[in-house]
């Protein structure tokens, strides 16, 4: 089975298989491993300095020499925040921190300096990454164009096709059509509200209507049958997220795997709790507090900096109540095997599942 | 391209595809349409009286002797309800039509009678309908067993993994499964509170790997493509419903077929403001001005009951501001076409969905 399109084209990959960008969870093992089985690793960088960005990129080249994508966060930081606010859910989480015997390190509003892709771009170019994705929006034009004069092809993100419209018209390679089954935070740029939560079935279809640029299906692909289905629906290929959730290489510790297999689809909530932009994960006992508490979040990112020290402090001693633990709706599928071996069986399962549809049909007399 | 396998021939059918039943919309004339062309049209009765189901089901057999389904709603009417809240919907309600100048004609709670399905079975036993589908709920184990000592095939609908093995303990011949795509009622049944939203690319194959019954995948099905995607999932037919919603035999009016067809997926939203239960339609002023009252709504079929008059008055009138207009997430997908045009392209299109795949990729060397 050889797959061919313009995906495989454009990233220069053997399958159309991208791994979902995970922060928190992916590892440059990880993303070695999916490009070395000749499917395009994505090292997730979005909010770091230039400094751990050039360290997370040259530990992946040590580890392989096939291409793999960078991604990035394109939002915007808000300048100014409601302070009460800010100084409200942080006098929230100091006390719930203390009932739970949490250590809890609260930041300092004066003090807050974020990283955006601006500070990451140069290292970016210099380490010649061959595939830029990006989510939350757009890099600015000078940005694009110097990316795509050095060569690199750029992978956007769309949860409706309005943003796939926009993505389209910025000459982005590749656009990522982002269903709302998928876990991890939504994409969505456009508006400001409740996000557009379309369905892989729904949104891939009219987004491929609707653009020139190939698409990869996001949202529910989960093995192989899954991408095929994918297909069928005009994607020229799938971002995978979750089955990589609980691999070898992820570094979600042992409870937290363990929560995440074990999880029904109506677990993976959608909420902005954690970090002021909506995303997709496990219902815990962090994540209803907040919203319990009645208390406005803040915009992103500064309701994940507030946050940030309780949910890391959860991750190091693997306490699932506490910890970050974003999901799609078909996570419970994951597996713990090394991540080469999933997306190998997850290529096999592709060519049997046409066999899977002659079972039941039979499609020519 | 002979379809063959057990939703086929549990059915009786020619194509694995099933009508959605869609009150207001459905006609008998539509549901003799798709059962014609080798389909199986769903006539829906939900809430009506014996009579007025009887007319219906003997207006399809004047139309065609092929197979149809027709459609229950197997939920439980609430005892008693909170009647200060009936009364604060109801003066909303009378003002808000006032305003807007709609003829309202309040429901007096204590003269409200409500059907159910046990009104309905002894005409679907003496009519000898083949197929009776569900939702809602599941109906009580008598007349699960009498219907299928009769020879009637049963259809229930899940929206969750839990619901499926619900319903596969009981025998029911195929599932449905409903993804969040899915225009119209939510099935669901096990929860109360807020209904599992779970996209079609996700529910589908978790469902047929929980059962031992076949499975039509529901929710987003609007074209050949979606539904050889959904077989590549597992099932073994579709239910498609927004794709029929302005054919030439649906009843609704004019404006309404306009505005379904210039929806955008992010238009049709998820609310309980018009008959209690939750439901996705498109978003209009009545919706709006229901969440704005801050009212809680009354539980299903008191909230339906309330707004009747109001959405019965913009049916006649075409209003799109005030009708109700179940959509689902490719319900801009819709065109006006005869049902059977429709239902050919479909079929059409499923085949040469495979060429689509072997035009983006080599599939075998």
């Amino acid at each position: 089975m050889k797959w061919h399109n313009k995906v495989t084209s454009l990233l220069n990959i053997t399958y159309p298989v991208v791994q979902a960008p995970m922060l928190g969870i992916t590892t440059p093992e990880m993303v070695a491993a999916v490009s070395e089985a000749g499917g395009l690793g994505s090292l997730p960088v979005g909010g770091l300095s230039a400094d751990q960005t050039r360290e997370l990129i040259r530990a992946v080249k040590s580890l392989t020499s096939k291409p793999f994508a960078v991604n990035l966060f394109a939002h915007s930081v808000p300048s100014s925040i409601d302070a009460a606010a800010f100084t409200a859910m942080q006098e929230f989480l100091t006390s719930f921190a203390a009932v739970n015997d949490i250590t809890y390190v609260p930041p300092v509003q004066e003090m807050l300096r974020f990283h955006t892709y601006h500070d990451q771009i140069d290292i970016l170019l210099s380490e010649q990454i061959p595939s830029v994705s990006f989510t939350f929006g757009i890099p600015e034009d000078e940005h694009i164009a110097t990316l795509k004069n050095r060569g690199a092809r750029l992978i956007g993100t769309a949860t409706c096709v309005e943003e796939a419209l926009l993505l389209d018209n910025k000459f982005v390679d590749v656009i990522t059509a982002q269903g709302a089954e998928a876990g991890g935070h939504r994409g969505t740029f456009i508006t400001e509200g409740n996000p557009p939560m379309i369905g892989t079935m729904s949104l891939v279809p009219q987004i491929v209507d609707a653009i020139r640029r190939p698409v990869l299906a996001a949202g529910g692909i989960a093995d192989g049958g899954t991408m095929m289905a994918a297909m069928m629906l005009g994607a020229q290929g799938v971002q995978v997220g979750s089955a990589f959730l609980v691999c070898n290489e992820s570094s979600a510790p042992n409870a937290h795997k363990h929560r995440i297999q074990n999880a029904s689809s109506s677990d993976a909530v959608l909420t902005k709790n954690f970090s002021g932009r909506w995303a997709r994960g496990i219902e815990n006992k962090l994540m209803r507090a907040i919203g319990e508490s009645g208390l406005a979040t803040l915009p992103y990112p500064y309701q994940q900096s507030l946050t940030a020290s309780i949910r890391s402090f959860a991750q190091q001693k693997d306490l699932t109540d506490f910890a970050t633990m974003w999901a799609g709706q078909s996570a419970s599928k994951a597996v713990r095997k090394p991540a080469a071996a999933i997306f190998q069986l997850l290529i096999q399962q592709a060519q049997t599942s046409f066999e899977l549809i002659e079972r039941h049909v039979q499609v020519k007399e």
